[in-house]
């Protein structure tokens, strides 16, 4: 049975990555690591979530260029976002010659995406794969809130969705980074109610995941130069750092999450941090990405968390189930 | 490079399989093949999506116990459906101990689960997974259409979505019926419009993935007992039929479609047929797994097709891409 971490025996490369943003993605402290910004969020579209769509689409032809790579050379697409339906997707990459699979984690689904696509690789089923996954801020609250034309108020524990699309290639062959590393995760469900602290949500998801990995692995967070999440925010990542220090795991300051560092939160004021699948992408394929790639990073462990409730399942008074699936990602 | 039929070397089985249905599934043809039923549709919960989630749930169960084993022995499973935010999936399943995928393949999403499980379970990398998708009448019809209390009237080319959850259990051994290929499909946007016919905004992609099929493997229609389509109704169907031979492609009568076998069309006032992720997957999960278990079919290909578009997209003009996944699936 092979239930945990899966140890990836040829480790799949990540030979491209790229990133889109909007515009106060650009004005925060990652801005020189996006590829391409848009200063009025709409990409050229006449619509939110249209400009979403070709956010990712953007975003993977981008990754396509630097890998040198035509969409009919890859095997395979992996793809999500959180419009309804995954539209975000399904429209942005309707135009590639390729297999398409749709995926839906939430916040998590880059991680997901990564995942699937690093297994496959690695099993020798394919050799070159790209996950591509969206989100956006305008799109996400007309959908799952209200239409930014009410300016409804926000809760000091409610994030900002990241307008913002990653795109990654791998390969079977490349120089690194390369993915070592997979733990799926679980659904995990705490009873959790509050819509607007998306963060503490997910924490339950991200601190059983992490869990299992540090027991089944034996190692410790010393071992990397860093653990960071997807989306958590302020209040998951303290709710984070809490549970897992009573469980005997102490997170020092290699643990971080990509919700605080996209944005200056204060100045930017965007409450509890960023979120959404675009805020661990972007992250990742830019700042991340060149800090492996720079040799400054070494080994690190991306956790991307996600929060599996629909403002459907909200009305009805259903708690929020969270999942957080897990990378252990090295420069060489 | 492995872009079109992927052969299973080690080819997994489907060692168990339950399906979940409805009142109006329960009184149509195919009623002795299905596990359980419930009157009302409701499930013991008390909204519709809760029902679904419930059906799920159910399902599910019903395959573990068919396969003798706990849900902690599962390596991962692959579900999903076409609630917002795939949360039939997510609360139906958040109760078992396994690794969980949720997946956004529209009523394509059956074959999508099992494409990616088996290709894992083929692999190596996995050794059981399970594969879990469902579709509810009136949750759908409240999400893409109008609630059921309004008695809106349907058009003659519109189709019932299926009240229905289908469950497999995917291992590297057992006895039959055997995943032998897969094919992925591709995006497939021909610009077509028409929300009240899903047939045929869907009949493309299968038109897609069957001449792919053919083509590339060589086959032909007759080298197979039967060729089933997911849920593309009788405007699907036929679109399917003409374009295929005018392409040299000659579907006899080994040709079905899923959402024709559900339904006694005419009687039970279904208009062009079922739809829906739960359509193939109680007609997979019940009469086709029996008919193949009994030897009646030896060789068959399920070809599930989905229209990835939502609501808002049909609102802001888009036409509706479709996808269309295949499976060749060997009693022996």
């Amino acid at each position: 049975m092979q239930k945990g971490i899966i140890k990836l025996k040829k480790r799949p490369c990540i030979i491209a990555s790229a990133s889109v943003v909007g515009a106060h993605e650009h004005r925060g402290p990652l801005s020189d690591s996006f590829d391409m910004f848009c200063e009025d969020n709409l990409f050229d579209t006449e619509t939110w979530e249209q400009a979403e769509s070709e956010m990712q689409r953007r975003a993977f032809n981008l990754a396509l260029n630097k890998a040198k790579m035509k969409d009919c050379e890859l095997d395979a697409i992996f793809a999500g976002d959180l419009l309804n339906q995954c539209t975000g997707s399904a429209y942005g990459l309707c135009d590639f010659d390729a297999p398409y699979f749709g995926l839906y984690g939430a916040c998590s689904t880059l991680a997901e995406s990564l995942i699937l696509s690093s297994m496959l690789v690695s099993a020798g089923i394919y050799e070159h794969t790209a996950a591509v996954v969206s989100s956006h801020f305008c799109s996400a609250e007309r959908q799952f809130r209200y239409p930014l034309e009410y300016g409804n108020q926000r809760t000091p524990t409610a994030q900002r969705t990241v307008t913002g699309a990653g795109a990654f290639i791998l390969s079977a062959n490349g120089e690194g980074p390369f993915i070592s590393e997979v733990l799926p995760g679980r659904v995990v469900d705490r009873g959790f109610k509050d819509i607007n602290n998306m963060g503490a949500a997910m924490a339950p998801a991200a601190i059983d995941t992490l869990w299992r990995y540090f027991s089944e692995s034996g190692k410790s967070p010393s071992d990397f130069d860093l653990i960071v999440t997807g989306d958590l925010g302020y209040e998951g990542v303290n709710i984070v750092r809490d549970l897992l220090r009573k469980h005997g795991i102490e997170l020092s300051d290699n643990y971080n999450d990509c919700g605080l560092m996209i944005y200056d939160c204060e100045r930017q004021d965007v409450h509890a941090g960023g979120s959404g699948c675009g805020c661990s992408a972007v992250v990742f394929a830019g700042h991340l990405m060149d800090r492996l790639k720079r040799g400054e990073l070494r080994e690190i462990l991306l956790v991307c968390t996600g929060a599996m409730m629909s403002p459907g399942s909200f009305l009805q008074g259903l708690p929020i189930p969270g999942i957080a699936h897990l990378l252990h990602i090295s420069a060489k």
